[in-house]
C-alpha cells in the first residue's frame, strides 16, 4: 500500500522547488531523496546537512553528470545535472550582526543563489559599532531585497530598514545566552521594529531566502 | 530647550513617509501633529484612531484644502492636501480568515491603497471551509503581493502562499481566547510554516502593508 | 514490606489494560514487568521501547508461546499469547503532515491495531501542498475516527476537520525548531481550530489510540 | 463587490452546523446574521451572547414561527422554526468540578441538547471530596461520551477517566487565580493525564459538546 | 586571603543541618567538603550524588570509624560517627504517583530517615486507579505529615489532602513529556489545590524532607 | 433533578471545615450559601468578599443569635452561633514584607485566628532594611509556625527560614510590575530558597492560614 | 499593639531616601505618610501619583513653608522644607526612544534632578531614524551617566552605549503592542545587548534615577 | 572580496576595548582572533575559554614577549605584551551567594582586574545565613561599585543593596533546578528589588565587569 503523498508540482503551482530538509534524516535516508529528486526534477538541495553526510553524498555522485555546490558554512548541499540553467533575477543584499551568524547568512545565500539570485554581503556589522553599518548599505545599494540575520538584542535589521528603500526580511539567529532565550528576544525585537520588517523563524536563512527569491522573481515577471 | 527630536526626512530615506500611531495620544495631541505634518510634507496618516477622535479632527479639517479619506473599520484616517498624487504600483490581494480579523485586514488596506497599490480583497476564507479558499485566490491572481490576516489557529497564509507565486505577508490578529494567547499562537503558526511567510506582529496591518509596499515600489523603480 | 500498587484491573474497569512506558527503564526493569504482564493478563505492551532493548526482550521471549510485534519506527513491542483473539472493533483513519510525524502516527497505529482496530494511513500529506489532502481523505471514507498528526504550524488536523464527519484526534508532535517550541505550537493550533479538535498531549500517540479505541469500542457495546 | 465568503454547506460536509459566536458582535451584526441562518436553514445557534443581547433578539423574534431557547448561564440562545426535528442519539454525561465552572458546563449542555444528546449532569463533584465522584459517576452510567469541565487545578476529567469506559472530553476553564493561569494549568494537567483525554481549548464549552456530538452521532450513523 | 565563608551553626540556629548538594561537584570536592563536615560535626549528608561518586567517597571512608547510609535510588549518602544517636522524632507518610517518581520520594526517605522520622512509604497510587489511594491512606495513618510526590497531571497531593488531617508537603517531579514541562504542570497543579498543600520546588525531595522534619520536631519541642 | 453534590463532612474527614469562596458570587448567591452553612454546622466563613457585599450580609444577620468578625482589609467574613467556642492551638507568627502585602497577611490572620491560632504580627519588615527583620523575629519567637508574606523579589522567608526553627510557610503576593509578573516572580524566588519553604499559591493567605492551622492541629492531637 | 516596622534611617545608610510608591494608595493613605517624611526628614518624594491626587495633596500643603516640585507627565511629587538644600553632583544625560517613552523619562529626570543631578535631554531619538542620535549624543556630552528608556524593540540604549564612555542605565518601557509584551520584550533586547548595560525592571524610571544618582555621587565622595 | 568588518577603535570611542567571546568557538578560529589582536592593540582579552583551549594558545605563545594571566574556574585569558601597562582606577567589591556562582564571580574579577579595578571578593555570603552577610560588607568597605552574583532565588543583591551606599550591579547566575529556570527567578528577583539594582544578563559575569569599570573611570576622568 502507497502511504506516501509527495508534493512533484510545487515549483510549479509556488514558483518555488520543495527543498530536503536535512536535519534528523540518515545518510541512507537522504540517498534515497536525493535520487528521487534528480530523477524527476534535475535537482535535489538539501538544508541542515553535516559535513561528513555531505561528503558521502557527493562521494557517490557522478561528477561527470552533476554539478555540485556545497556551503560548509551554510550547510546545504545542491546536486543537479550539468545542462541545468539557473537565470539571473537581480541583486539581494545579505547582512549579519556577529561572526556567529554567519552560518545563518550563508543558509540564505546558498538558497538565493541557487535560485538565481546575485547576493552581496556585509558581516560583522552589529550596532555596537554602528559606524560599520553606513558604508556596509552604501556597497549593497544595487539590492532589490535585503536578508539581515542578527541574534543576541536582534537590532540590526531595523537599524538597516531605517536607511534602505527595499524590503527588509529580518531572520532572528539564536546566538546568544540567558535572556537570549535562543532567539526569541531577537525574534521580538525584530516584529516590534519602529520600521516594519518581514521577519522568518529563528535560524530560518533558507525562508528568507525564499521570500527574497519571491519578492524579486515576481517582479521579473512583471515585465 | 528643544528636546524632541522628529524624524522629517524618512520618506526620502526609506520611501516610506513617518505615519502617527493614534492609540494613547489625545485628539488635542493629533491634532498638533497633523498640522505639524500637513504643513510639512502636505499629508498626514493617522492609524489606530478611535472613531470620536477622527470625527473631531475632521470637523476642524478645511475640507476645501484637503482631501479626507476616513476608514472607520481599519480604525485609519488620511488628510492631504488636493493637489497631492498617488501613482498607482501595482495590485495587492488582501485575504482574511474570520469577520474578527476585518478589522486588521482594512488597517492594511487603508494604508496600502494611501501609498498607491490596488487592493482586492477576499475575507471570510478560513480554512474549516477549504473549499472557499480556491475560488478567492482565482480572483486575486493578478496580486504582485499577498496580505493574509488570521486569528485563532492561524494557517490560512500557509495555505494560501501554497498557492500562489507572489510573496505572502502574514498577519497574526489577537482574535481567540484560551490558548490563543491574544495573537501568539496565529504569529507561531505562521513562523512555523512550511511554506516559508513574511510575518509581521500581531495585528500590525500598518506594518504588513508597508511591506506589501515596499515590495512593489522597489519593482516599480527598477526599470 | 510491600509499597507497590499495581492497578491489575484497569481493563475490566476502562476497558483499556494499562500499558508499560518504556522511556527510561533499564531493560532488567522491563524484562521483569513483561513477565508480570504476561502472566497475570497474557499480554504486555510496551510503547518507546528503543531498538536495542526491543530486540533483547524478543531474543528472550519463547515464540513457541507467544506472538511477537514489534513495530520498530513507533517504537512500540507487543508480546502475548498466542491464543489470544483481537475482535475487529471498525476502521481509524490516521493521517500525518510531514514524514518526521510518522515516528507518532506509527506508534498511533501499533497501538490502535493491538487494540483491534484497522487502521487505514494516508501519511505526507501536509497542507504546503493542499490538493494532496482531498483524495487522501477521500480513500479514507470508511474511518469512524481520525487520526491526524502535525508538528511545526500543526494545521493538517483543522483541515481535515473541515472536511469529514466522524471525530477528529488531533496530535501535535515535536517536529520543528525556533518557534516550533518542541510542538506547543502545534498545540495550540489544534486548541484554536474553528473546527473542534480531540487533542492530546505533544507525541502522544499513544493516547490519541486510546481514544480512537474508546470512540469505537462504545459504538460497539451500544447495540 | 462582494468580499464576504460564507460556509452554507458545512452541516452538509461535516456534520454540524456552521455555530454563531456571540462575543464581541453588536445586537445589530447578530440580528442581521440571524435572519440569515434562519432563512437558509431554519435555525441559529449564538454562544456568548450576554443576556441584555439575547433579551432584545428574543423580543424581536416571531414566537408563532419560531421555538426558542435561551440557556441563561451557558449564555447560548437557539432560534429554530417550529417544524425542525432534533432525533435522540444518545447519552452525554456532564459533570463539572465547582460551582464557577457550571458557566460552561452548561453551553455544553445547551449545544448537545441542541443537537440530539440527552444529557444528564452532575455538577459541584470536585476531588477535594472524591467521595462525591463514585455515585455520581454511577447515576451517569448510561452516558456514551462524558464532557468533563474543571478550572484550578483541573483534575476531575483523570479521575472520571479512571473510572469509566466511554471517552471523556476534558474542559479546563479559566476558574482560579494566580498560578492557574487563566485555565492553562487546568489544560495542562488535562494533556498530562495518565488516563488519556480529548482536550479542548479552555472555556470551550461549545468544542466539547461538538466532538460529543460526533461521537455519538458516527454510531448512528453506523449501522 | 580567605575568601569563602562556611554556614557552621546553622543547625543550632534553624534546627536543619546544612547538607551538601552533590550535582556539579567532583570526587576532590566532595572528599574535601566531606571531611570538613565530619571533623566539625560528625556528620556529612550529600544529596544528588551519583554511584560511582558515592562508592569511591565510600571506599575512602574508615568504616570502623563511621557508620554509612548510602540510598542509590534516592542518591543520598550519609556518613557519621559510630556514637552520633538519632532520636526518633515521629511518623511521616510517604507516597507518590508513579513508578517513575519513586527517586523523588527515595531523596525525601532517606534525608527525612537520617532527621529522626520513622517514614512509611506507599508507591505507584497514581489517580488513574483511584481505589488504591484509599487503603494505602489507611496503612499511613499514624503520620503526622504526609510528602506526595507526583509528576505529569500532579494531582494525587490534592487527592490525599482530601482525605488525611495531617498536612500535606506537595512534591512536583520532572517526569513527564510534552506539556508537562519538566514539572511545572505538576507544580501549578498543586499550587492551584481546592484543598491547600505545603508545595516545593519541582524534584526537591530534599526540601519536603527537611519541612515534614520541622513540623514534627517543632511539635516535639513543644512540650 | 438534583445535581449539586455539597460536601458537608469535610470538616471531619480533613479537619477544616469547607471556606466560601465570595469572588464572583453575587450577595444572593452568597446569602443563600451562608444560610446553608449556618444551619449545618453553625459557621459561615467567607473570603474574599468586599466591603459593600460584607455590609449588606451582616445587615442581614441576626445580631442576637450570631457572633460577626469582619476582617475588612483581609475581607474575610466569619458569622456564626454565639454557643460555637473555639479553642486555642498554640501560637502563629505573620510577617510580611511591603504595606501593599497587609491585605493577603490579614486575609491568613483572620482564617488562623477563627481556627483557633493565636496570631502575633510584624507587618513592613521588607529585607531593603534588613536590620529590621531581627527584632521582629525576636518579638515573633513563640511561634510554631510562621506565615511570610511577599511581593517584588520575595526574599523575605527566606530570611526568616535562616533565622528559625519553627516551619515557615511563604505566601507569594501579586505587589509590583514590570517583571514581578502578578507574583510569579516572588513565588519563583520562595520556591528556589536554599532554606526550604512551604510555598502556596499567589495571593493565597487563606491557604497559608490552613496549613499552619494543620500543622499546630496535628501537634495538639498528638499527646 | 505596634505592627508595622518604617525603615527610617535609609538615607544615612544607603546614600538614598526611602521613597513613596503611590500607585494604589489613596489621598488620604497619601497625606498620612507625607506628613510623617514631612516630619521626620523635611522631603516627601511621591512617585507614581496620579494627577488628581496631587493636586489635593498640593493644595493641603502650606506654601509658605515648603517647596513644591510637581512634575506632571512623570507623575512625581516632591515635598520639602525650604530651608533644604540640593547639592550639584553631576550631569546625567536622558535619552529616550518615543513620544511615549517620556512618560517614565521624565519619571527618571524628576527624581535624578531632587537628588542634585544636573538632567540634559534629548527626546524621540529611536533608532528608525539612526542619524538622529549622533547630534543628541554629541550634545549630551558632559553627562558621567546616562538613562535610556525604549519600548517596542528596546534597540536604543545599546547603540548608544556603543557611543559613549560613561555608564548607560536602561530602562525597558511598556510601550507598544502584541509581542512586545509589555515591555519584557525591550528587556530582553537591553540585558542581550553586546554593548553592556546595566539594566532595571519595565518602566522604572525612579529606579535609573537612583542608580545614576549612586553613580554620580560615590565618584563625589571619591575625593 | 573582504566581507567582514572589524570594529577596530572601541575602546577609543567608549572606553573599553572589543573582547573575544570565546564559546564556540575552534582553536584555530580563536589562534587567529588572538594573532590580529596582539597585532593591532598589544592585548587579547578571550572569555569562556575551555581549559584545553587555554592551554593550547598558552603553548603557542611567546612567553618573552607576552605576559599570560589565565583564570582558570573565570575561563578567562588575558595575552599582552609585557610593556603594557594598567593604571589602578580604584577598588570594586565583588560578593556571591553559593559555590556554584565561583564561576561566574572569576570572570568578573579576571575582567575587572584587567582593566584596572583593584577587587576585593567574599564568596559564600548566601542569605540562608544573614549574619555572614555584614562582616563581608564591612570588609568591602573601600568599594566603589559591588558585584552580586546569585544564582537560585537571588536574593543577595537586594540585601546588600540596602547596606551599602555605592552601585550594585546585580548578576543572575544560572545556578539550581526547577523553576530556577536556568536563571531567569534570579534575574526577575533582581530587577524587582526594592533597592534599585543594575541588572545584567544571566552569567554575565563580564558585562559586570564592563559597567564597574566605566562606573570608576568615569570618576577617574572627571577630575
Amino acid at each position: 500500500m502507497k502511504i506516501i503523498n509527495h508534493d512533484i508540482d510545487r515549483e510549479k503551482r509556488c514558483g518555488v522547488p520543495e527543498i530536503i530538509y536535512g536535519e534528523g534524516k540518515t545518510e541512507a535516508d537522504l540517498s534515497v531523496v536525493v535520487k528521487e529528486f534528480l530523477s524527476s526534477s534535475g535537482r535535489a538541495i538539501i538544508t541542515r546537512v553535516d559535513e561528513e553526510k555531505a561528503k558521502r553524498i557527493i562521494e557517490a555522485t557522478n561528477k561527470k553528470k552533476y554539478i555540485i555546490n556545497h556551503n560548509r558554512k551554510g550547510r546545504v548541499l545542491v546536486i543537479k545535472k550539468k545542462e541545468r540553467k539557473t537565470k539571473n533575477i537581480g541583486v539581494v543584499g545579505i547582512l549579519c550582526a556577529g561572526t556567529s551568524d554567519t552560518k545563518i547568512a550563508e543558509e540564505a545565500r546558498a538558497i538565493a543563489e541557487e535560485l538565481g539570485c546575485k547576493v552581496l554581503r556585509e558581516y560583522d556589522v552589529g550596532i555596537a559599532g554602528i559606524h560599520r553599518v553606513f558604508p556596509a548599505i552604501q556597497r549593497l545599494k544595487k539590492a532589490r531585497a535585503y536578508i539581515v540575520a542578527a541574534g543576541m538584542e536582534g537590532a540590526l535589521p531595523s537599524v538597516v530598514a531605517g536607511l534602505v528603500k527595499a524590503p527588509v526580511i529580518a531572520v532572528p539567529t539564536s546566538v546568544g545566552y540567558g535572556t537570549s532565550e535562543k532567539g526569541k528576544t531577537a525574534l521580538n525585537t525584530m516584529l516590534n521594529s519602529c520600521t516594519p520588517l518581514a521577519v522568518v523563524n529563528i535560524d530560518n536563512g533558507y525562508g528568507a531566502a525564499i521570500i527574497a527569491y519571491k519578492i524579486l522573481s515576481t517582479q521579473k515577471t512583471k515585465k
